[in-house]
């Protein structure tokens, strides 16, 4: 079974080895492998050891989100988060919830964030001290330019949080250009090729050391993880974490290296994506996002006309075929997604778009256009 | 190796072999094993779907003890927490991050909680919502007596938590018999001898229907949880949950079953605690518990008198024996501690007290009595 979903991805069957071993990880030889993985996604985040810390999180995308706003903006504090979609949503929810106060911005979710709609919002609002961005944003498929965005924060003074949780080991990162950003979250079981319960932020040292007491939850404290896992200096691990997980990270990152890096790998998620894309237009299906402006991490495709189409049906059905799709769509029109990220090739897609093509017969679906079409 | 800290504990090659496949949290398949170990875990704690629901949250039990914390008191609210060592601190310390505001009940740390104290402190303080009690302290090896405790809680009118992170699985937990209790926290990787990264609340029904909005954390609500994972009703996690420690939980609870339940396993925890602690005085040690009081979960131990000593340089040469064991204390002095439980026999704990006897020869250490003997 292909699991085809945006996360957790298919995996290789080394990372999941690494999975299956008793591990004691306050003992000095995982002292090692803990600090060697922080290591290694710092440098994969551009980041220096005197300026910026990679800080690990035991959980999810959510947990390691709300620790960085909490982390970084103070009770009240105000952020600026474009609305792409249901990742933007949740980072907003999350700040909400939290005690802090997060601006929407509404855009359209057909197309990249504008950065000049960030600027103007920005200098439309002083007290706006944050903008929030969704680097991939899997409930669209579309990826944002955090360059570009990160150039009219910079240029008004603001401060940036990037959720790269569907980014992160593919899409570029490069925190040294980027003194804006406060930190870049992101979790094991994406685009790293790890498996899920294990989240890392890259943040900046002095922002941290800015930022002591500020967070209102021992748990999600950065500043507190960066006192007790980098400057206490003894390495051990703040409280007990997911060492299986941790473990099996550290060998997804030698595929990575082996791979030749992010770059390698997002080439090869380009040639997935491009493979599905192209193949499901072939079959009859139409896509959410324009060819342009389609990201590598994940598709989105409009639900079949026919009113024999069902998603759990044909997820189902697609199933029986080997491959593994999300079963929930987070588009406002009904679709399907298919990711394209994972220890899987353009050979797996194309046997992914045959597969779906036999499974569109199989659930009795004639007409492919859209409802609208 | 042999695992003998207190957590992560040596699991069974079944249990870790668990974790060694790539999984689909949002699918169907997931979600019948998702469910099912919420039952198993519900029914482990006597409770029932109609009063009481078993809730997951990603992480470690610092994770849990905020979240129980965070739904049930509300802002400014008051806790109870007798000083039984260092994780009724830590319970102390997330309450306050989380602008709680614990009361820190001083109680001598070599004896287990008087019941009459908690009951003396409650009714001194009727500002005094709830009592938050570590179940298997960790370190010192004392347990606490919570039907007792539960009893003078109850008769007071106040309510409950109780950190069973170190218990559950073994240490007997019957909700139904104690409606004070709000919640009982705990983790996969003590006594239910599962894999680190994956935790639990079980918690009252009505209090969790009282609570909603109170917990000023999206990601710690459990009230949320109880909304997203049980009353919505499609079996769907809330967030991406750490699928193969999930896995590996479930295949955990097979082996808890096939023993006979806690019961069994609580016996034979205190079979490895008996031959340990009788091993360790018949090799001229002292230990920081009087026997009578001794828990199964962990044992402290005195440190040597001789100038020799040296924890790092003990566990290092016991190591070298095939033993892990902590390498820090808890305790007001210093000592060293094992564990007890895990998939492990007394017959292991023979094997470590002949390992500790020679370890000790190998760094040089003669007199093994305390310093103030």
């Amino acid at each position: 079974m292909l699991l085809l979903i945006p996360g957790p991805v298919t995996t290789r069957p080394e990372v999941r080895a690494a999975a299956g071993v008793d591990l004691a990880p306050w003992d000095f030889d995982f002292r090692d492998l803990y600090a060697g993985v922080r290591d290694r996604l710092l440098r994969l985040a551009g980041g220096a050891p005197e300026t910026h810390a990679a800080l690990p999180l035991p959980g999810c995308g959510h947990f390691i989100n709300e620790a960085a706003l909490r982390t970084f903006l103070p009770p009240g504090g105000r952020i600026l988060v474009p609305g792409t979609g249901g990742y933007a949503e949740r980072m907003v929810r999350l700040a909400r919830e939290a005690g802090r106060d997060p601006v929407l911005l509404e855009i359209d979710r057909d197309r990249p964030i504008d950065p000049a709609a960030v600027a103007a919002a920005l200098a439309a609002d002083p007290t706006i001290t944050h903008a929030g961005i969704v680097y991939s944003e899997t409930a669209t498929g579309l990826v944002a330019d955090i360059d570009a965005i990160g150039a009219v924060v910079r240029a008004q003074g603001r401060r940036m949080l990037v959720d790269a949780v569907s980014a992160f080991g593919a899409l570029p990162v490069d925190v040294a250009a980027h003194p804006e950003i406060d930190a870049v979250v992101f979790t094991a079981n994406k685009c790293l090729e790890g498996l899920p319960g294990l989240a890392y932020a890259i943040a900046r040292i002095d922002r941290l050391e800015a930022s002591v007491g500020q967070a209102g939850s021992w748990s999600f404290d950065l500043a507190d993880i960066y006192h007790q896992v980098v400057t206490r200096g003894d390495g051990r691990p703040r409280f007990t974490p997911p060492a299986q997980i941790i473990n099996a990270l550290n060998t997804a990152l030698d595929f990575l290296e082996e791979e030749g890096g992010p770059e390698n790998r997002l080439a090869r998620y380009q040639a997935n994506m491009g493979t599905l894309y192209d193949g499901l237009i072939r079959i009859g299906l139409r896509l959410y996002v324009a060819r342009a402006w389609q990201g590598p991490i994940i598709v989105n495709v409009h639900a079949p006309a026919d009113p024999q189409w069902n998603l759990q049906g044909f997820v189902d059905a697609l199933k029986r075929r080997g491959y593994l799709i999300s079963n929930f769509h987070n588009t406002p029109t009904p679709g399907f997604r298919v990711g394209c990220i994972g220890a899987i090739t353009p050979y797996d897609m194309d046997g992914a778009v045959a597969a779906m093509d036999r499974a569109l017969v199989d659930i009795g679906v004639h007409n492919r256009g859209e409802k609208s079409a």
